[in-house]
């Protein structure tokens, strides 16, 4: 997607052969700042301080960290190694684990000369197929956007939750694939960006990456979305996953549940953006999911530039006051209208997800 | 109630029936300072900058400022004048309007030379009347929570949003006058703290009073609570109301309908505590209350304290994102476990209140 009106994807390798780049997203939406990657190391570190975050990028990072790796030495044992350190980066990331067990199993039947240049091969292909799926999202959510426009005849008025946009895959992103399909097919958009507090990332990436695509939009807190509802300011919910449950039940960030609520309450589609490989076929209810308690510091304090447009962080309570930052929650199936895949829309239903996915 | 240990109310007048005392809540929760107000336009600062803030709060700040105009010239002039002005600080202050009007017509009929020392008894009976209210509502509320206590033998875990607690009134606060009689009754007790972005009233004013009183609490980003009533956190759910319209629909801060319907969802008991001042008899649906939009600049950024202490707010989105900031909603009656008010708790619904209020 766009970056002052140039065409980025999030990671992208150098033609040297040895070396990758990546959006450094822990300086945004302040600053676009890029990175060289040239080692394991640096990949490792780029995941765990998640100067690179989302399922999707941070399996593409992973791949290339083991690229970087193999530049010397391709033997079983660097890769063994390498692989178990970059798992350690964000041990609970599923696409990392998923993509370096692709990598590791398409590397190890071949002689050892052929199996670094292999390795960046299949990195770029891993590249190019998750923006692919993503942009095949797009294809499929789109209909029920310019559904809207040619019911209403206005401007299409999406909510979104956190951040599913281009910054959290390679490019096109999950939930914000429809309506940069929507854009470019000359629908008029305006999106509630819902800032996404403890980690604001709504409000920090979400904002930036439709600011940079010239789609109108406005930040809203997360409690508003539901009022919004209610005097029918919202046409249409699309919100990213980063687990599905083979029931249609939907594990995101932390608030999404409740603007499922609000959607149903007032009639409004709730629809959910997601790829396959999201979908845990092994779990058949959402509420078996663990959901992890990430630091309380998230929400004492709250970061931002000051207005010099330095970098800093205040706190918003009283000092030693304790907090409980759960991270996610789960959108039960029947508050879902339907899951936008690359494979098309679907009910969600173990019924239409295996119809579509399991053929 | 306590601040380290001490009595306090948010409003008290001097000996010397000169001067009037207000806590400066916009120093709140980082430091706790008082305020002395000795002129007409102290009180109509220190309403105007919400050094003093919540509806009865206003109000008694409102009386009080009419008897600091009054001190040396009584006149039916001057009582005009001085309520014309303060009543420009915050116009949509209905309690300051109540006030102003009661004292006006209570003073009219004395003659000049009594006006002042009646003005400052009726001010100090308002304030008086306020917290016996406020305690009453506590009282009334108090068996909701005994009952869960003894039901379940562990400590009772309510969550409320936004602040209405004792610094939002002159003592007791409405919401949290239930839980201050529980603590007081030996209740154990667990507080969510919905932190009620934009402005963080729950993070920064109901953590702080809780600490000060020493009841465990938690803050929450205001997308947990959904996750939390999922998971069996919640036993109970107290808010505060802005306006009460005559059928039981609640106008309060932005943000509690949310939380209303994931009550309902997961069959926890929704309490709404207020004072019958703040019912509106002449409105009978809470959507025909007009929402105000406040500052965009309240969602882009954010203040708190920085590491050294030193007040700060930092931007948290990129430069120039626009924002809505709708102040409050409005949550169906339909929703609503009941009302708990100074003559009781009922219903949500004409009938109920029109017995309660009106008999």
């Amino acid at each position: 997607m766009k970056v002052c009106g140039r065409d980025y994807r999030t990671i992208w390798p150098f033609e040297d052969g040895r070396s990758v780049a990546i959006i450094d997203q822990t300086r945004l939406p302040h600053r676009f700042e890029t990175i060289t990657l040239t080692t394991l190391d640096d990949a490792f570190r780029a995941i765990r301080d998640m100067r690179v975050r989302g399922a999707p990028l941070i399996g593409a990072t992973g791949a290339y960290g083991l690229c970087l790796a193999l530049t010397d030495d391709a033997s079983d044992s660097t890769i063994e190694n390498a692989c178990n350190r970059l798992l350690s980066s964000r041990p609970t990331a599923v696409n990392l684990r998923w993509a370096l067990q692709r990598l590791r199993e398409a590397l190890s039947p071949l002689p050892l000369a052929e199996r670094s240049a292999a390795a960046w091969r299949f990195a770029a292909q891993l590249c190019d197929e998750d923006s692919a799926t993503n942009e095949a999202i797009g294809e499929h959510g789109l209909p029920l956007i310019r559904e809207i426009w040619r019911r209403t005849g206005r401007a299409v008025r999406i909510l979104t939750h956190c951040n599913a946009g281009w910054l959290a895959t390679v490019d096109w992103g999950t939930a914000l694939a429809p309506i940069y399909k929507a854009q470019a097919a000359g629908i008029p958009l305006h999106v509630w960006v819902d800032e996404t507090r403890p980690r604001n990332q709504g409000a920090a990436l979400t904002a930036w990456e439709l600011k940079q695509q010239n789609i109108p939009h406005q930040i809203i807190c997360d409690n508003a979305g539901g009022h919004l509802m209610q005097h029918g300011e919202v046409d249409l919910c699309i919100v990213g996953s980063d687990r599905t449950t083979a029931n249609g039940d939907v594990c995101n960030k932390i608030g999404t549940y409740l603007k499922a609520l609000a959607a149903a309450d007032n009639g409004v589609p709730f629809y959910v953006a997601l790829p396959g490989s999201t979908i845990d076929w092994t779990l058949d209810n959402g509420f078996d999911i663990p959901i992890e308690n990430r630091d309380a510091r998230e929400v004492t304090h709250v970061q931002g530039v000051t207005a010099t447009g330095r970098p800093d962080e205040v706190r918003i309570c009283p000092e030693g006051s304790e907090a409980l930052n759960p991270a996610f929650d789960v959108t039960p199936a029947a508050l879902v209208t339907g899951l936008i895949t690359e494979r098309g829309v679907c009910a969600a239903s173990r019924e239409a997800l295996t119809e579509l996915f399991q053929r």
